[in-house]
This record gives C-alpha cells, structure tokens and sequence, in this order.
C-alpha cells in the first residue's frame, strides 16, 4: 500500500481549533432548516435502536464486565440493560453496542459513523446533567458537524493510512457535543478540543473484533473526558487541530483545512448522514442490494449457477473474506452479504448469527458468487449477472443502494428497523413508546422518558 | 519540517504482538541481574517522588475536579493527597502529576518517559488487588521493557512525525504491565495489546500545557482498561502491532521489527532508564549542567557579559523560547534554565515558579544567553563560552550531563531529590520512611504501605 508522500509542514494554517469553539459555542439553539432538525432525531433514533439492539452481545458483556471492576457509580443508563454506571463508563457501553451490529449510520463522504461518539456521549451527560431534549438535539448537531468536518479535512489520506476514522474524528465530535451541552465558553471549548486531538482512537487492523466497535464508544468516552477536564481548567494547545505537530498534520499528510470552515453554520453534515438497511460495511450494501433485486427477479439458491459481481475497488479490500467462520466474520465478507441477500431477502443482525454463516446453503450460494473490482465503478454501485443453472442469465445494475443519500431508508423504514433490533429486548409495545419519544426529543423537557423506556 | 516518505507496507512482519505477550506471561520472576533489580527500585521511587510532589498542582486539582464529576468509587490512593478515586481515575491523576514538573524519567535513546503510563497504572492496580511488591517489580520491569522496546521501534521517525512518545508507547506498556499483573494468559494478554494500540495518545503541539502530562496518565488508563477488557473477553486483532494497518505501520512510516524482539528477555531496557536532576526536558540538562559548572568556575549573573552556547538541533527545536512568561514556559526555555543553573546552580521545580521566571535577575541572565545549533554536536554534549564584563571567558564542555547514563544520578542523589520533592508535602520523617519502603518494595507484602506513606 503506498503511503504518504513527502510534504512540509503547513506553519500557517487557520486558528481551526478557535474558529470550531467560536462555532460550537456561539451557533444559535434550533439554527438550522427543519430537514437538519429532522435529520437529528433520525440519526438519533437510529444509533439509540442499535444500541438497544447490541446489549445482549458478548462484547456488551465483556466491556460490562471490566467497567465493573472500577465499581462505578450509577449515574447512566446503560442502553437496553438494568444497571447504570458513570457517564464515561456509559459513553464507553453504548458507543460500543451501537456500532457492534455495524448497523449504524454512515457520513458516506468520509465513511464516517458520527453517531456512536457523539451520541453516547451526549446521553450519558444529558441524563446526569438533566439537560432538555433541545440542548442535546443542539449539541448532537454541531457534535456531528465538527467530526464530519474534521473528516472531510483528513479523507481520504488518513483512512488510507490505516486509521478507523470513526473513532480518530469521533473525539472531537464528542468533546465539541459535550462542551455545547455544558454550555462551556469558547475558552473551554477551545482547550476540550485540544486534550481531545490528543486521542485519536482506532485503527482498521482491528476490523472484524470487538475493538472495532470499542473505537467509538472509548472516542465517545475520551471525548467527554475531555470536555470536563476543560471545564475544570486543564489547559492545551489553542492550535492542537492545525499546528505542525498537531492533530491534522500528524494523523494525515493531506488536509483541506478550508473542509472544516466552509459554511460552517450554514450547511450540516448530518444532512449527509446515512443510515445502514444491512448490518455491515456500507461499501457491500450495492452488492447485498442486487442479490435482493436478482431475488425478486426469480433468482433462487436451488437455480443459480454463479453471480459475478463487478465492485469497486474497497469491496475486496474491506470485505474481501471468502470463507467466515462466524457472524463477525461474515460482516466482512460481500460473498456472505450477497447470499444472506439471495436466500432471505435481507442482511439483518439475524442474518449474521454464526449458525446462519454456517448454513449449507448459505456457504453452497456465497461460494457462487465471484466478485471482480472494476476500478470503472462508483463506490456506491454494482454490477451483477446471475448465471442459472440452465444458462440464462440475470442482470441487475444498482446505481444507488437502498439507504444511500440517493434512496434513502424512510421514516417508516427507520421504525421497522428499530422494532426489528429491540422488540426481542424491549417488547413491541415499550418499543413504539420509545420510537415516538425520539421523534419527539426536541421538545422533552429532558431525557429521562427515553432513558428510562430503553432500560429492561 | 520533512514528512514521510513513500515506503510499501509490510505485511510479512514477524508475530511481534504475540512474541511480546509470551514474553510479558512467561518471563520467570525476578528473572534478571541485581543491577536490572534495582534500576527498577530507583525507577519506581523516582516516579513516585514525582507524583507526590505534583499533587497540589492546578493541573492536578482540574483533573481531580474532572474526575469527581463521575463520582468515583474509593479504590486507589491519589498520590500526595487525601483523596481515594477509582483505578482507572487513580492511573490518570498519578500518571499526569508524576509528568507534571517534567522531572521524572527518560529512555534516553527514545526520549520516553516510561514510569508514568506503567507505574501509575501498576500501583493502582496493586493497591486494589492486594497484589505484592514481587509481582509489581515484575511488571514495572516488563512493561517498561515492552514501551520502550515500541519505543525503539518506530523512533525516530515516529517522533518527528509530531507524536509525544511517552504516551503513544505508554499505553502498551501499560497494558502489558497490568496484564502480568493481572496474571493473564497469552491469549488475553494478545488481546489487551491489541485493544491498547488502537489508542496511541499524544501529540508534541501539546508541549508547554497540562495535556503534556496528560498523555502518560491517558495512556495509563487506557492501559489498564485494556487489560481488563482482555480479562473479561474482549477481543482484538492479534497482530494489532504488527499489521499493515496496525499500530507500527499507522503511527510510523519507518519500524525496525528486531528492536522489538532482539535479545528480549535478555537485555532489559530499564537498564538505559536515566533521572532527572533538573525539572526539565532532558534536551536542556547539558546546557543547565554547564551553566551550573560555569558558577561553580566563578561566573556570576554581576560579571557575566554573555554566554555563548554550541547545542544539538533539538535544543532549539524543543526548547528555543526566548522570552517564557511563567514557569511552564520555562520549561521549554534553555535560555531560563541556564539563568537558573548559573545564578542557583540548580533547576529544581522551585527555580520553574513563576515569579522566579520572571525575576528581573533571570531575565537579564537568560537575555545574555546565546545557543547556536552545531550540527556536530552530540544530543548529550554541550560547548559554553562565558564571557565576563572584563573580556575574559571561561569554557565548559560538557560530554555528557548529570543524570546521564555515563554520569548517573546516585542512589543518596535520588533520595535528596525525593526529599526535594515531599517534604514539604508528607513531612520529612514521613518521607524517610517512604523511601526507605521504596527500597524494600520488591519484598513487601503488598503495596499497602507504600500507598498509605505517599497520602497526605
């Protein structure tokens, strides 16, 4: 994999770091268009059901088990679960299960998923803080706003090198969400930033295990860590994002800085937020979406020969896996993606159990499927031709997948996905009550109605 | 400043995570010579005298602030204070007031400072688990020896690329530490490994601030936690290290696999620990020594005209401020530390407060103060001039400075600078037995007595 090239540092960069704490300081409550405001309550609808969702998951119990030892005390909830811990040790728990069904949201021009730091985060701090529904709304906002940008300025090159960039730009989403939730002056915020730039957590060889997930709930957790030493009056770098030995030079040798300033305040990157139909990487959904589209066109398991994909170049490289063994495993594995499409019509959490990445039938399908990068071909498209047993043939060309910013999941669509993941956990009829509070949440006096109907 | 250059990733990198976790499980107690022993008392004690000599610093009381928000349970000692906080809190505080006065250890070929991200999470631990002094020697040894190998690996390039070493390495070794503490097996301690190099901490921009000391006591956390997330069963890469997109090879355009693995088991790099007889960065200390030798030669601030000093590039890199304004920014003054080692002959953390910066005798020193880079200057070396107000000058060439491995600090060195550092704080008969349990820490039941002495 080539790496970076030479470059000189960049000495006169903006004052970044001050122009964000201006921003998420000063940006009036509510100022945004009623899309952005409703992109808010989806994305925070969406991350708090795969949270929920995820709670029953051995690394939701794994990570459980080590926070107890510090015997925290019980000032959070933990999402989908009875006990409470402290509010880091929340941030850190939801982070995790809300990215480890890998179901969550998407920023598709940075593969970012913004949700899981800032949100964890933000609901921890809100419940203890008793901050209202409109402050948290405010905050998740900018929160997302500042770590996309802070993704724009760094992608592709970062990425490239190897970085999970949730986790690495999530830090500065969740501290900038948390120094607006605790109405912190600029200051404050300037100096949250900096103790947070110095964490940039999360590296993609840990792709396919627990710590995948880990990246943003310890973003989420480190990020509101940050916010509160700052609170406090520890102190950082003024310059810690754009100095030559700051944040942007030293995890990237390619920064825009002009990504993070351009109409700041005016356009929102959580109006580019996505949210995932399938529970894997984003970079296989076209694949899964044409084996679904070949299904409704007749395809079966019984009569097909083989289906040759024409992929990008990351499908391979991401989730090139020919041969899962587990469920974690098969998120990385388009072969496994596309059968779960063709046999069942969907590539849910439940498509993931071990047992079905196991089946006969679904390992007899995924090893038909043969996938070809076409360096020709967008990322978010596919080209697939099913070859049946009789010699025919099947095609099926997927522009845009379903849940792209092109043919996005609708509200409707975000509910059923939301009982899908919680009414095993939460029962059907707590689970609409819990759905209608969120697209509500703007207007709650605080969080308490949606803490509470998310414990068990 | 030059950036990396274009280098291929290496993906046929020895099994570097997993030869470390045999070594951090198997190596045999006590399994080195009496002189790797004791370096690791001297190191041990050193830290401490640190951490408790911080303890009422601002940056200390924010962090503490920070932390009472999550209202910690009361598990681990603060060191110098009265304040019990939970272990991973405890690792964060003590690991930053231990880095505070920037007078505690240093590798001297990595420029890491490895006790803080270790001890602070070893005795934590120790004090929680009731584990013995044997088994926390053991581990302090092996975790340095595991940061500083890292250390070795991937310095200089890593280094010049902006990161601050000591908490980028530190978290891996802590993570190692608490694992041999923990008792943990190969696997698990793989794992924990694993989950703590997806958290490399630091940035160098965040020198001459409180998040400078923040990075060992982050990565003293973040260590420990990753241990204890491996205990319960959380899982990473097991080439977390290693891997084309793991640790070594994002953090780092150039790594020497050998530096990790090379006689490991054999060589301690605890052995190479130095101490710091000024309360400074470890760049200064030959110019500060040859200051203090130039009074000792009858050079005076009244008959001083100037001093002219040749100095390694990294003098001037590290700590070129001309004109600092308060103590912190003396730290990163060779100009202030040589004012104080020519008019008090010392530069102890009194001679870094502020009103002593900005004494008007300081000033007029530090403003005759000269350093010019000569390339062919050794890092540890330095050439001074004085010359006096008659035109006469008096030369000092200092090879290698107090506190260096060819010129270490003693034994009765590192106690008076412990007594320096506590007896303002626990007493002078309270520090005497303090450090007389230092010594004995090896043989101790547990680390009951050492924590109890170190509290206020």
């Amino acid at each position: 994999m080539a790496r970076n090239t030479q470059v000189e540092a960049d000495r006169n960069a903006p004052p970044i770091t001050r122009i964000l704490a201006e921003y998420i300081v000063n940006h009036p409550s509510r100022g945004w268009s009623d899309d952005v405001e409703h992109e808010a309550h989806r994305t925070f609808m969406n991350w708090l059901g795969c949270a929920v969702g995820a709670s029953g998951h051995e690394a939701a119990l794994a990570a459980l088990e080590a926070v107890s030892v510090l015997q925290p005390s019980a000032q959070a909830t933990i999402l989908g679960r009875s006990e409470k811990v402290d509010i880091g040790s929340a941030a850190l728990i939801n982070g995790i299960t809300s990215h480890t069904f890998d179901f969550d949201d998407t920023h598709l021009k940075t593969i970012i998923h913004p949700a899981g730091p800032v949100c964890s985060a933000l609901l921890a701090l809100a419940e203890h803080t008793g901050a209202s529904g409109r402050q948290l709304i405010d905050a998740l906002i900018i929160g997302i706003d500042v770590s996309c940008r802070a993704g724009n300025m760094i992608y592709p090159d970062h990425y490239d090198r190897g970085w999970h960039i949730t986790g690495t730009t999530g830090v500065l989403g969740s501290a900038a969400a948390c120094a607006r939730l605790l109405g912190m002056n600029v200051e404050q915020t300037i100096m949250a930033l900096g103790i947070a730039a110095s964490q940039p957590i999360g590296l993609r060889e840990q792709f396919g295990t627990m710590t995948k997930p880990f990246h943003p709930g310890a973003a989420a957790q480190a990020g509101l860590m940050s916010a509160l030493l700052a609170k406090s009056g520890f102190t950082s770098s003024s310059r810690a994002i754009e100095a030559p030995r700051g944040y942007a030079q030293v995890v990237s040798a390619k920064y825009d800085w002009n990504e993070i300033t351009d109409q700041l305040g005016e356009r929102f990157e959580i109006s580019f937020n996505s949210y995932k139909p399938f529970a894997c990487g984003i970079v296989i959904h076209p694949s899964i979406d044409a084996c679904v589209q070949l299904r409704e066109k007749g395809v079966t398991a019984d009569n097909l020969a083989r289906i040759d994909l024409k992929v990008h170049p990351l499908v391979l490289e991401l989730t090139g896996k020919k041969e899962p063994t587990d469920g974690l495993q098969g998120k990385f594995s388009v072969y496994h993606g596309c059968a779960a499409g063709l046999i069942f019509g969907r590539a849910s959490e439940d498509e993931y159990a071990d047992d079905i990445v196991n089946r006969a039938d679904m390992v007899d399908v995924r090893r038909k499927v043969n996938a070809i990068v076409d360096r020709g071909m967008d990322e978010a498209s596919v080209d697939a031709v099913a070859t049946l047993k009789d010699g025919s043939t099947v095609h099926v060309f997927v522009e845009h997948a379903i849940g792209s910013l092109q043919r996005p999941m609708t509200d409707s669509d975000l509910e059923n996905k939301f009982h899908g993941m919680t009414d095993g956990l939460l029962g059907k009829a707590q689970t609409s009550q819990l759905i209608s509070e969120c697209w509500k949440l703007a207007d709650a006096p605080d969080v308490s109605l949606v803490t509470s109907l998310s414990r068990k």
